[in-house]
């Protein structure tokens, strides 16, 4: 089987236009077949904000209503999936910017109203992945947007680290997968020092000592899924020389 | 050879969310090898004044400058583009929204700062039609967004008749292709009568007596261009019950 890495970029580093460029001038040197997951940072709340539309939240977590979905598919649909396709077509890589919708590569049903109705949030059902396979074997590198469809004519805003292991899983099939979450730091951190290993036994006292916590909760949580789905390798490492070999915190099954 | 027919959907069609349902619903039964090509309509305009951007223009032709370039790409490449796609999927056809830089199937170059600095403007290079007829043969609805790419990782702004008529005119090597410009006429009208046929002496006259102005003018050239290219057909009418036979007003070259 051939190797394939699917990198998930985080939000800080899509914001930060010089920090966007050298990942993906390293990302465009990765040898063989890749594809890209990227978020909209916080580029999609500014343009929000800017529109005169107020977030809606409950509980802490945010509602996408109507008029965010809108903003979400603008700036995670257009703006950043263009700009870095654009970007990576200029370092030698054939990238094509692709949403869930197309090709329907990524169906899903929008999220249960209760207890909490979230709005056009959407669920992945099933990666379909005949034309990503097809592409990564004559080397287009897929750009995948954080946004799914539910079949009846709808987007659906989806976490793009759940589209990441979602669809590194779903290749295993076909591929040796390689699932890489890229930030700004060099991986997990504890008191300035590299955690390099993480099973499970691990993670539960890092989140018991809250060294885990937050947003890298339910990332790990979906590494480790990714792990039981065949997944070769996860790793959550830092954005800078993604093309080099070292894996910042590799998680570890055992 | 295979038909194909490469459709371009005005910007009135666009804007009316109703319009633009039942022309996809009609588009999308079309039988056999289709492309849609779209701009954004008054959604980008609209979008860049909420944002509080003032439009550019030298000689009543309006300017690309880089924040104008931001919101054609959120709005035709995102916006536009996803909606497209995702009501196209609900309707039976596996669309995939692209622009140019996308796959490069559309390679541009910025258009000269002289005699005016039309800014991020992009004039065709060439149509790589290696993907897109990949992508036909296997039954993919290929929606081209109205932007190209320079190469050099940016992203430019070009006329969506002009990509209509240069893929319908690069495909002909591999399809027997018709080229159909959609507005909401039925097409050419004089004196509110439908002119079903037009040669080049027909234009003329037309334009010498002002029933042929403004925005016709270059989208009947690029329609006698894209016969001259050996496009089999050309013509210009109503976006309603597209995939039946009538034909509006129908080029010719003789």
């Amino acid at each position: 089987m051939n190797s394939l890495k699917v990198i998930k970029i985080g939000g800080k580093v899509i914001d930060d236009e010089q920090k966007l460029d050298t990942f993906l001038k390293s990302f465009a040197s990765i040898e063989g077949p890749k594809i890209l997951v990227h978020g909209g940072g916080s580029i999609a709340s500014k343009m929000g904000e800017r529109l005169g539309i107020i977030p809606k939240m409950i509980d802490g977590r945010r509602i996408t209503d109507a008029e965010t979905l809108e903003v979400i598919t603008m700036v995670y649909g257009g703006l950043v999936s263009k700009k870095i396709v654009a970007k990576l077509q200029s370092y030698g890589a054939n990238a094509v910017g692709l949403s869930g919708a197309d090709l329907n590569i990524i169906p899903a049903s929008k999220r249960d109203t209760k207890p909490i109705d979230f709005g056009w949030v959407g669920d992945v059902e099933k990666v379909n992945t005949e034309w990503l396979s097809e592409m990564l074997n004559k080397k287009v590198v897929p750009v995948l947007a954080p946004l799914t469809h539910d079949g009846k004519g709808n987007l659906l805003n989806t976490n793009a680290d759940t589209i990441a292991s979602s669809v590194a899983s779903a290749l295993t099939k076909i591929f040796d997968t390689e699932l890489i979450f890229c930030f700004e730091q060099s991986g997990v951190m504890n008191q300035g020092k590299l955690i390099t290993e993480m099973n499970l036994l691990l993670y539960r006292h890092l989140k018991d000592t809250s060294v885990v916590t937050d947003g890298m909760i339910p990332k790990i949580d979906l590494g480790f899924s990714a792990l039981k789905a065949n997944v070769k390798q996860v790793s959550i490492r830092s954005f800078e020389n993604v093309a080099e070999l070292e894996s910042g915190t590799k998680l570890i099954s055992n």
